[in-house]
């Protein structure tokens, strides 16, 4: 079933916000069999939304719109809905009771404005709204759907996973559909290729395999569809079992990078076999400045596990509070194999940790050597009975740099706790 | 005048990317005086792109084209506009050469694919692509111009300020104008609009006043055109003295909030001001979990003036490392003004810096008492001679909070090196 996107509000074409939300639409109408084959974006003009509304349609049997249903006066999408649909805007009770309460319920006095999100086309269904203000509205005409949803992103993303998706099933039944991502990090997109070369030629027609990239890490996702014209009541299930033995060959095939599925997080993963062992981990930081500690810390409940950081910037405090020895920096630098080494086991002693990952290196742009060019980082991973230690050389940008190192240190930091490294 | 944007590519649709092209253009044309009156994203087909083209055009004297210049087969976008403006796809040598020293400078083979990359619509005036390997295409037809560019945002933005903008200004000639942004933290929009009524009130017709707001930050800008039907040499050099003029007036407006002007970040500007003074900054982070020392270490350079971090996560290394006493940990708290207070003593001391911040709060969404709910955070700043103390209730999500609670603290630190805290 094809789809098609409209994005109203002026702040979207001045660039004034990123519009994130068409990404998310994609990427879950993609999931369920949907296919989006356009977006637009259209100023807060009537003639302009009506325009679209009929290009829209033209091209897809579902529409979707985000935007304009705000309680200011540039937010006219409601009335362009109903001109489009000759449909008259009425107001609705129990639509503005409900944002009423949802008003009581922040603390927060009703707006003026909110009888006009409350005044509504009579012919639209309306999608209650339980995070937000503004209702969604699902209108149906000559078998085309149009939704039309509000633009902050966590009010439609609730709106379209609680109201939208499961009538779009049932409105529009189609085959059934099963998906399994895996998430790797530590190897390219064209690396991995070539190691699952032999199962991507074994796989049957009907399941595929994506590659999504991003930095240090790919997510592989493994998407089947039904394949046979008749559809039994266990469909769905049987190609669910399917679709994840498939995805338990992948993650056979690459033990040493699939850190976890669907929206794992490598900071999660290391975060839940630290406590699953109750082992308290701290980080020693030079060109990472804080970031592995930062990334950590973003988990809800960290603190269980994760005692502290020592950012030695300078020299100076990588000897005092690290313990790294005056002779070792000298020797062979702060970005050698020896330099990290000593972090860990300074950190172990000064944050009285199990576990901890030292990061040294050269994020850039200046401070490279050809010996040790922009880029290198070495990372160093142990508890007190051992510590290992690998270098790598990104050659990226700073930020890069520091982002990459990071996702490769807290790599080292989950094999490292598998015993796999 | 008018623009429209066509961005190409399937990756869009999907969601597999997140479009920041156009909000980038949108800003980079109406700070030259243009309009974005829509975008449109089609797939990688041939009859979804010319359908794309007629549309806009009707709608624009200036169409965009983003994506589909790369070497794989979907990328079609050198065909579709071959056919539109009927114009044969001739090889250009030049091009060809520019695109075999392009790879030999990054020190890459020649793809065979450079040859078809090399293959470009007769018609097109080729814009030299000196980052990448796609040149850029400008086309005009009966008064219009169309140009085309790479998906690849840094291709794209060098395309654009190199070689489109420049063009752009002799072709559509306009009004002089000029802009001049003020960077602000520590306030929200409507607290600061509420101190700029009469101000705003007192500008002439002819300059703008726009609040861009982010996180904790409000964007300040201030744009001029030109009043008068006839335009001296000189007029744009005297719009933008006043506009500079009235830049200083807001700036002395809000001496307490600005703290730069255009692209400037509160981190750079902080790295600025401690490198004047020759001072050695440090941070003691229990919520930001390090985050305020990541945001001081990717300013390039910054080790000339930050020495290091303690991320004192639990109680115990706020003891152990910054000397935090724990009769006051047990009586006021970790979330307390005398923890804050010791933290910086104690990072002083520790990282043997000259001024040091100190971050400890409830980031969410665990935690909260009604005394102390989820995103209070107390902040303090100090060196050997004085310490001062600050509470914050930013009551947002836990990622929110930890940016919120490091710019803030990174404000503090501003204001205090400039004795205005």
């Amino acid at each position: 079933m094809d789809v098609y996107l409209l994005l109203i509000g002026d702040e979207i074409l001045l660039g004034q916000v990123v519009d994130t939300n068409s990404a998310w639409l994609g990427q879950q109408l993609a999931l369920h069999g949907y296919r989006v084959v356009g977006k637009m974006a259209v100023p807060d003009e009537r003639a302009a939304i009506l325009a679209a509304l009929d290009w829209a349609a033209q091209r897809a049997q579902l529409v979707i719109t985000t935007g304009g249903l705000g309680p200011t006066k540039d937010d006219i999408t409601r009335g362009a809905l109903a001109q489009y649909f000759g449909s008259e805007l009425v107001f609705h009770q129990e639509t503005y009771d409900r944002i009423r309460a949802y008003f009581a319920r922040i603390g927060k006095p009703v707006p003026e404005s909110a009888r006009q999100q409350a005044t509504l086309p009579q012919k639209a269904v309306l999608l209650t709204n339980k995070v937000g203000s503004a209702p969604g509205m699902w209108f149906e005409r000559a078998g085309k759907v149009f939704v039309s949803l509000p633009g902050v992103p966590f009010e439609m993303q609730y709106l379209m996973s609680e109201e939208v998706l499961p009538r779009l099933r049932k409105h529009f039944p189609g085959k059934p559909l099963a998906h399994r991502t895996l998430r790797t990090a530590g190897e390219g997109e064209s690396a991995i290729a070539k190691r699952l070369e032999a199962f991507e030629e074994a796989l049957p027609a009907h399941l595929r395999l994506a590659y999504l990239p991003s930095l240090g890490q790919v997510r592989l996702r493994l998407s089947g569809t039904w394949p046979h014209a008749e559809v039994p009541p266990d469909a769905e299930e049987r190609l669910r079992a399917e679709v994840d033995a498939y995805a338990d060959q992948l993650r056979a095939l690459l033990p040493d990078l699939v850190f976890g599925v669907e929206e794992d997080t490598l900071e999660q993963v290391v975060g839940r076999l630290l406590q699953e062992r109750g082992l308290l981990f701290g980080s020693a930081e030079s060109c990472t400045g804080g970031y592995v500690a930062h990334l950590m810390t973003s988990v809800p409940g960290s603190s269980e596990y994760f005692a502290g950081s020592v950012v030695a910037y300078s020299n100076a405090l990588k000897t005092q509070l690290l313990g790294v020895r005056p002779e070792t920096l000298e020797r062979c630098g702060a970005v050698s194999e020896e330099t990290v080494r000593e972090m860990v086991a300074g950190a172990l002693q000064t944050l009285g940790v199990q576990v901890a990952l030292a990061v040294s290196g050269i994020a850039g742009p200046s401070g490279g050597t050809p010996e040790k060019p922009v880029g290198t980082v070495w990372l160093a991973v142990g508890d007190r009975a051992r510590i290992v230690a690998q270098k790598h050389v990104f050659a990226r940008d700073r930020v890069k740099n520091i982002q990459l190192a990071a996702t490769f240190g807290l790599n080292m930091v989950r094999k490292f706790l598998l015993n796999a490294l």
